[in-house]
């Protein structure tokens, strides 16, 4: 089978943040992809687990980790639909996750903004970024426009 | 009754560390204080739960999250027997703790080697670094010392 486009699992993503709108949580939403498969999906779930570090990208990880039993994730991609935070970046580097992909970026609380030239992942991870940007984007301009009412 | 000294509630994170080591795992632990009383305690779990983000600090923001029903910690402090990581800082400036205390630096993984001259915590978090440094640091030397063997 031909792997799947980033767009493709980007989707399955974004299907996670707009569950997140759903419930009243900021609408961010990953999935974690092994060999063209996903095996972790997560939405942020701060509000409904009165946690701060309950971000889709470390509930992800943690739900992927879990599934292989392991700690890292070379062969791993995360999807994630908003630039990672610095805390999501930190789990990130110690997963050793071997790509990153984010569909739109985050002036006020992305990674960076605080580390600016520094790379901050492991140094085998790949980062892409701009996929489904715009869609990612709308849905957290929706969802801050309506907090502002 | 009169606050605990930074040193008190340090005794007790280098507690945590200790039952860390005794389970080969890196030696950090921390506690986290409201009202000079302990509402968590937790040390790195990385290796039993084959978790990347089962760190000291995160099980512990977590814990004091649930014990008190709310994702901000702004009247708490957290001690930490080793200066967080990126991941442990990204967790804290999204808690708004009040305070973070920390033993020893870790030059390596510590999160000011990659913040450098930023702040990288809510502007409102106060920090203290140097607290029993020593037997901190000496933990974790013994520790590595081990596992190169």
């Amino acid at each position: 089978m031909l792997p799947h486009s980033h767009e493709f699992f980007m989707q399955y993503a974004l299907r996670e943040a707009h569950n997140a709108y759903e419930k009243d949580e900021v609408p961010v939403g990953a999935v974690i992809v092994i060999n063209n498969k996903i095996i972790a999906r997560a939405h942020n779930q701060v509000e409904l687990l009165k946690d701060p570090t309950a971000h889709a990208e470390i509930l992800a990880i943690t739900s992927a980790c879990n599934a292989i039993g392991a700690k890292y994730l070379p062969g791993a991609t995360l999807y994630v639909t908003v630039e990672p935070c610095l805390m999501c970046c930190g789990a990130a580097y110690w997963s050793k996750i071997g790509g990153i992909v984010y569909g739109t970026g985050d002036d006020k609380n992305g990674y960076k903004h605080i580390t600016q030239d520094q790379w901050p992942f492991h140094p085998k991870t790949t980062l892409t970024n701009g996929v489904l940007e715009h869609e990612c984007a709308q849905l957290m301009k929706d969802f801050f426009r309506a907090k502002r009412r």
